[in-house]
This record gives structure tokens, sequence and C-alpha cells, in this order.
């Protein structure tokens, strides 16, 4: 099973956020196990207080590395060698990739902070790994901690419900998933393509392949770089970057 | 007032996680407002079904156009010519220029997909906006709404507590932040750095921008590309940039 700290100072934030849907019924199943460990409950002031001023001036506030310290300490023996990632900003930017090396992880600490961020010693001090959500500022790090949780179990064995549901998704082949259709075959006019309907699960799997590759092209052409194509593709995909260039020199 | 709208199967999942810290209290207010809208209340079978099985087969369920569409005409007066946000991996990665656009909007509509995703003609239909959290697949879109809830209010007048706490954050200024610290000035053996003690503003504020410069060269040299530099800082970067390349030829 794999286990998850989150060293917090919203607690019911991580648990409540993850008692839904699969996330919850991961849990109550058995599969993963969420502790939230409250970082406020090892302050040593009577005020409860977790910050205090940045040294050098300026605003906002910055998270103490007492009790951050402390709360680690409490669930050392059952973390044991566990990686203790820090989510920021500053960190690597959290990718599919990044999700499927964790989830060969046992267990896993994850520190979030506030306010003004952390004091940089206990970043020293506790954090092997920074990881980021992206180029983009949070007011917390519950949020990154929550969608860490959720990209990380979703990949251990039996929390989805079939074995070959992750198979089709996005970035598991390197390149974007290709649309998808439902009843009704008209909806406000619009129709469901022929091919889907034909019963020809050879085409259809050609199509599907093609409007992927099609759909990575016009929206994220940078997957296109490092996604593994056969040699057929590859040429399709040249054929793209040329009527593209042809255009722009018009 | 800026209101959010979200298109969800978890509705308590939306109003819950957003009712903690910063979030909570900017609700409560009244800088910002979420009304979480529940898909499946809008379902026209017995069973409350609001997927099927995808069209021309494969793994996993599709999310009906139908209901979401009923859901999203439910509050099309309240949020009359809002953008209709729908959260999949196959956006435009979100960042924090995308944050502050949002952020100019009065209404916003997220739609959170599930399962193998929606029905691509309610994304024709309805949908403006396709934003990615990044190159990871999560179990649903409603983390994904929830931060950019976060992100697009903390932008918005008020919701933080000073007017300048969001002057020195990472990304305000295109690089990371610099590396903060509070109390005790020993924690661990570990000092504080003296010029943070001194006392003269001008020498940290230097010594702050040249950390925040140097960490960005080294975690996310990336950023440097479009960052807004100082004749001399760009003298620096080009310094550190030799430097790295006679270290890789030695």
């Amino acid at each position: 099973m794999k286990q998850f700290f989150v060293l917090t100072l919203f607690p019911d934030m991580i648990t409540q956020t993850l008692s839904y849907s699969i996330m919850g019924r991961a849990q109550k199943e058995g599969y993963i196990a969420v502790e939230a460990v409250n970082i406020r409950d090892f302050t040593l002031n009577k005020q409860k207080h977790v910050d205090d001023y940045p040294y050098g001036g300026g605003a906002g506030m910055v998270m103490q590395a007492q009790p951050i310290y402390d709360a680690y300490e409490s669930i050392l023996e059952k973390a044991k060698g566990a990686r203790v990632v820090y989510l920021t900003p500053q960190g690597r930017p959290f990718t599919q990739r990044i999700a499927e090396e964790l989830a060969e992880e046992d267990n896993l600490v994850l520190l979030c902070g506030h306010y003004e961020g952390v004091d940089e010693r206990i970043i020293e001090e506790i954090v092997t790994d920074e990881i980021s959500m992206g180029d983009f500022v949070l007011t917390g790090g519950e949020l990154a901690a929550i969608t860490i949780i959720d990209a990380v179990s979703r990949l251990v064995p039996g929390v989805l419900g079939k074995a070959d549901s992750y198979a089709d998704e996005s970035f598991s082949e390197g390149i974007l998933e290709y649309p998808q259709y439902t009843r009704p075959p008209v909806f406000h006019g619009k129709k469901v393509p022929d091919i889907l309907l034909s019963g020809h699960h050879a085409n259809i799997d050609k199509w599907r392949r093609q409007q992927a590759l099609l759909r990575t092209w016009k929206k994220r052409p940078d997957l296109l770089e490092t996604a593994v194509l056969t040699e057929t593709e590859q040429k399709l995909v040249e054929t793209w970057k040329l009527q593209k260039k042809d255009a722009e020199t018009l």
C-alpha cells in the first residue's frame, strides 16, 4: 500500500478533498492511505504561531523551521527513508513522468508551504525534492499536494476500475488523446463521425491514432518532438510541417 | 465581484475545498463567489447516468453532452457572456499569465470532465477555452478547476491581505523568488546569512535580486529567456553561461 504523509496547516482540507470519487474509494478499499499532519500542533509558543517576519524585511510572513521539523519527526518512524517533496514554484514542473516515478515509492512525505514560503533551512534539512505545479502562484501548497496524490494514486494497481483504463490516455503515449463521442448519434445537429459507427475496428483504431496525432500537432506540437512515432506517422507529421511552412511563406 | 460557476459531478468537493484559508475568507467577505452546479441534476434518465460507452469502442465511459448542456443553460442568465473553460490535458498549459488574463473577467464557467472525458460535441458547442494543469493525468477536472479559482482569486483586489503581498512572488517578475529566512537566527547549526541581519536595505535588495537570479539560473534557466533583466543582470547571466560552457569543455 502506498502511504502519503502531508505536513500542512490545513489537514481537513487535505482529507476532505481526497474523500470524494476515486480517491475516496481508493482509501476505503485500502489501496492508498493519507495522513495529514497539522504543523500547528508542533508550535512551542502559546499563541500557536507557525510563522514570523522575514529577516531582511519585506511583505508577508515566513513559516518557521522548528514546527515543520517537529511535525516531520513525528512521522519519521512510519515514513522512514521516504522522499520529502516540498511543493513550490521553485521546483521541477510536475509531469506524468514524475508521477510514474513517485508511484514506485512506498511512502511519500509532502510539505505544504503558505504565506511567503518556508525558512530556507528547513528545505536544506529535510527536503529531497522540490516540485512545482506549473508557472503560477497558489495561496498554499495544499492543492499541489492533493494534485500529486491524485496523479500518483491512479497509477497504483487497483485504484482505477479496469486495468486498461490508463492505456489510451493523454501522455501515456506522449501525445494527446483522440476525440470521444457517445450517445445520442446526433446532438444539436452535430453527427458522430461515420467511421465510429462502422464497426470496422482496424479503421477506427487508425482514425483515432491519426486524430490524436493531428490534435497534438495543432495544440501541442512540442509533444511530437519526444513522442514515439512509427515511420509512417513521422512522415505524416513532416507533411504537416511542410504544409505549415508553405502556408507561412505564401 | 468575481463569480465562478463550476459544472461538476462533485459539487461538494468544489465548495468544501474552497472553504479553507484565504479562499474561504474571500468568499465570506464577498470578494469572490463560487457556485457549483451538479451536472447529475440534469440527467433525463431514471438511473441518473451522466455517461455512456464511447462510439467506436474502447475502455472507459464518456460524459454525455445533454446533461452538461442543460447544466450550462441553467446558469446562462447569470453567467451571460462568460468564457467557458474546459479543464483537459488537451488544453493550453495554465500559467500566471493566463491567471492574470482570467482575473480580468467578471464571471467564469469551469467545466470538469471525468472518466474518458466529455463528448467532443459539447466542447464545440459551449467551450471557449481549453486549459490544462500540465502534462499529467488526473482522475477528474475538479482539482484543476479549484487550482484555477485559487490562482485567479488571489489576483482579485482585496483577497490577499496586503496590497504588496503579490509583488515579490515567483513569476510576478518572470523569475523565481529569493530564499527566505525567519527566526531563530540559528536553526540546527545553520545561520541566517549575515547580510539579512545587517539592516542595510539597499544591499539586502541587491543580494536578494542576485539570489533570485542565481536560483532561476540553476533551477529554471528557461525562465531567463523571457524575464525582464537590467543590462548588468544580463551580463551576469552571460558570465554564468560562459562558466558553465567552460566547465563542460574541461
